[in-house]
């Protein structure tokens, strides 16, 4: 654990998968006033960033075909995708996942969009929640 | 709008339903270290708070036949339910929704579990994503 980023678990961002960004957009940046933040491409999807207090919503627009946001829109339509959490200790959170038997996704950290290093957990480990944990 | 609370909009909580509590609650109370917050029960469900920074997770679990939750659990299974933003203005937030021709749910703002005033706007209308407003 980075001391100097010790916050506790917040909720970095919730990632929403929309088909047509500009029906959507509008009700974020314009109606609730959400400053927009640019980010990078990622998973074959191009990522609009809306600053929240501490938090961003994202959203997941695919610009690949068969990316996961793609097949997610196909099966499940618009909407929530998944919500990442913040955590001080990456690490040591996977090990207590682990531990518990949680069905992970991503055995070892990865690097993520914003280049900190992510982990993605089963929903069906999170009661139907897709959770991506990254450093905080 | 009251000038003492302008934080700009933010995540105030995302509401997960929730079919066994006890399957779910130990990950974020446990595992993600979130400190749990009691709160009232609201619109049939007991709801379980868990802080994550400047937000809420709110576990939602039916404890009346016929509730919101229990009809969202049949028909989508568990998962994320809503998420509400904070805004510092809601009349106004409110108002901004009806000129752009957003469906409202709460065609005006109503009081919430915890004494704020609150009003939902319909999924149909914000890319799948079943928001509710808050005040800050």
């Amino acid at each position: 654990m980075n001391s100097s980023s010790a916050r506790g678990t917040r909720i970095a961002h919730i990632g929403i998968a929309v088909d047509a960004l500009a029906g959507v957009l509008p009700f974020y940046r314009d109606i609730l006033g959400m400053p927009e933040v640019p980010l990078d491409d990622s998973d074959g999807a191009s990522i609009v960033g809306l600053a929240a207090g501490d938090s961003l919503v994202e959203l997941l627009h695919s610009n690949e075909p068969g990316s996961p946001i793609e097949k997610f829109l196909r099966k499940r339509g618009p909407g929530i995708h998944h919500i990442c959490f913040g955590v001080d200790d990456l690490d040591g959170t996977l090990a207590r996942c682990r531990d518990a038997g949680l069905r992970l996704i991503d055995q070892e950290p990865r690097m993520g969009a914003e280049g900190k290093r992510i982990a993605f957990l089963h929903p069906a480990s999170t009661g139907g929640v897709l959770v991506e944990l990254t450093e905080n």
